[in-house]
């Protein structure tokens, strides 16, 4: 008789979410004439550019001639894109990397998921606590990560590197040698970012211990500080010891659209094999290409035009984030994040819970956020607010927050 | 130090369509005036139906405002598609499958390399000889198909189950047993079906030995048939025992579009647990749904008018098929498929080794198929011709063959 997956098992259930939406649906129930206002979700809510719309309509109208007609997408992603992401991602901010160590996606999530799969099965990996869960369930899936300790709500083989308040939520080198090292920054869920040094401290450690830091800069477009690294590739030694994960969802709003990329360096190595290569495989096996019409929208990205609405895009969350940060620090609370991402990382007051704090929030203010300890360990007595909610709404959960 | 997946290395190079791009560029170089046609990729040529096009057009005109603009979509697709797809590919066939059994994805090529990650690393596969070579890669990268032996082109622990003239392209129960089976019928690449009792034949084995059925059907629209079964589904048990795989890639042309979906039904567990969380689970933690436009497409196909311009569709490249088949009939060849399925799987005349016929047909015909040999060692002395090209070309194709 076939068996399953038995590390599928082992899984907890996804509680943090649905645990949310229960709740909130239960106050709906209760309260029908109380709106609520979610502040709790990173998905965008302004639509697309203008100049990735025409894009995108262009492309359509080619689908449906049989002379501009395309079929299956090159499985590494169309050559137009990744030299569009090589000039404009890359060489524009002095890094060296080419177009054919870019490997066009569906995503970020989806990439972040499966690039554990290329390592060896008993490879220790190191994540951040507060972190995306995804980085820890997809090693889960995979044998790697022990047995889980649902007290604490940590597994047995996973090194965490707690980021709070007392290190600036940027993780200090960890005692046990991991071999591939998940970071974040631009952070979610902490949102806030590490300087250029601090960054090469970790390229500099990744190369001495001999490990691979997967780099996931999905909120790079947010930053808005000097010295706050774009890609990990503008520290030296990196192309030898670390991959990146980009997505256009967050700068470009395409979490509905789905494009993503990631980067594997030619000079990134074990033993001699390329991790390029394995990857390249992975992509020709498993994954038959982003749509053309999504990859041209994609190009568009990377235009004047594109450039020009997209960074506005931007700024408009942005100016969220400085609302929020502003009008709750106001209300007396300490925050942190919102200076290079879209996320604001509040402590909760009065020695709540996480949890504590978000049924307050539901209950007097009829807003949702969510809970930090949800993220892990660390996250307890933090609280995640977006900024991408739309402007009135924003106002309006802030209004209630400060009448609270 | 890191280390990499092994299974991974085990992998021999994918030399199959290199190979054959390699020697046409070669041939393309040395002689520059005599143009190649292609029937060898399984790619198709014709544009995009209308409506497919007008919905494209107007779910892009949706992620214009902010009011009707799609960020993040269910993990598991939206609502209006699965709901198409329930009642159109399975109650209008008889067939009890619900919507909240359908995972929408981007494509059938991710979602059969992808399923074999919710079972044991330890299970047996079976897999057709001659084969798409995605099933058996997936599986060398879990490391569960033992040993490669390179003068047979087969892994020691992979049950291979011989698809030739002799026994009709239908495979027989295997000698030892598995625990997956994977079956694709109308069949990549021999362009053969099977019947409705051989179908419940299978499932009635696979519930009797306890093994899982992976049903790849993303070529059931070229069925002509009766007595041929559309799903898996129609046979009786196979809810308890068989997963499908469906694509909107050869049906609808969404080769460089990308839609798919996977049914597993709630009535498929192991030891209680039902295979449906499982992949729920995979698909909430390692992807982030199709595009809302593309998924608006996919819905587009379900319509009268879309239903009718897809049959036209499917009924031009049958046409093909037909011309294919009967032309080499008459020039003396022995064929099979065609009839059920766009592939047409021809003996090579004289002995000849698939290799060795792909050199006279390129040589002497300018003509490019695809060698058996390449989809395993049973397909040795055959050769795969599409019917996905255009008229015109398929024609002056068949006319070079005739002169040769």
């Amino acid at each position: 008789m076939f068996q399953l997956n038995e590390n599928y098992l082992k899984l907890p259930g996804s509680y943090l979410f649905s645990t949310i939406a229960k709740k909130a649906a239960a106050y709906r129930a209760e309260y029908p004439d109380r709106p609520l206002i979610s502040l709790g979700i990173g998905d965008v809510t302004q639509p697309l550019a203008l100049v990735i719309i025409e894009a995108l309509h262009e492309a359509v109208d080619e689908m449906a001639k049989a002379e501009t007609f395309h079929g299956y997408a090159p499985d590494l992603g169309y050559e137009f894109l990744r030299r569009a992401i090589a000039e404009n991602d890359y060489a524009a901010r002095g890094c060296s990397i080419a177009a054919d160590e870019i490997f066009v996606s569906d995503g970020a999530k989806g990439d972040s998921a499966n690039i554990q799969e290329i390592f060896s099965s008993d490879s220790r990996i190191a994540v951040c606590d507060p972190v995306y869960p995804v980085y820890v369930d997809s090693n889960v899936m995979a044998g790697r990560t022990g047995e889980y300790d649902a007290a604490t709500g940590t597994w047995s083989k996973v090194i965490y590197m707690p980021c709070t308040a007392e290190n600036g939520f940027a993780p200090a080198l960890p005692d046990v040698t991991p071999d591939l090292i998940y970071l974040c920054f631009p952070n979610n869920p902490t949102g806030s970012a590490i300087t250029k040094d601090q960054l090469q401290e970790w390229v500099r450690y990744a190369s001495s211990v001999g490990a691979v830091i997967i780099y996931d800069a999905a909120y790079e477009a947010y930053i808005s500080e000097e010295n706050v690294p774009h890609s990990i590739y503008e520290c030296e030694g990196a192309r030898e010891c670390a991959i990146e994960l980009r997505s256009f969802s967050k700068n470009a709003g395409f979490t509905g659209t789905r494009l993503g990329f990631t980067v594997v360096p030619k000079d990134l190595k074990c033993n001699g094999v390329m991790l390029h290569s394995l990857w390249a495989r992975r992509h020709g096996t498993k994954y038959n290409g982003a749509p053309y019409i999504i990859q041209k929208a994609g190009c568009a990205v990377y235009t004047p035009e594109g450039k020009a609405q997209i960074a506005e895009q931007v700024a408009r969350y942005m100016e969220n984030a400085k609302m929020i940060r502003e009008a709750l620090k106001e209300s007396g609370y300490t925050v942190y994040g919102g200076v290079n991402a879209p996320y604001i990382w509040m402590k909760t007051p009065d020695g709540l819970t996480s949890w504590e704090f978000f049924d307050r929030l539901l209950n007097e203010a009829n807003v949702i956020g969510t809970p930090g300890s949800g993220f892990g360990p660390s996250g307890e007595g933090y609280f995640r607010l977006t900024a991408f909610g739309n402007r009135e709404n924003t106002k309006e959960a802030l209004e209630r927050i400060r009448r609270m």
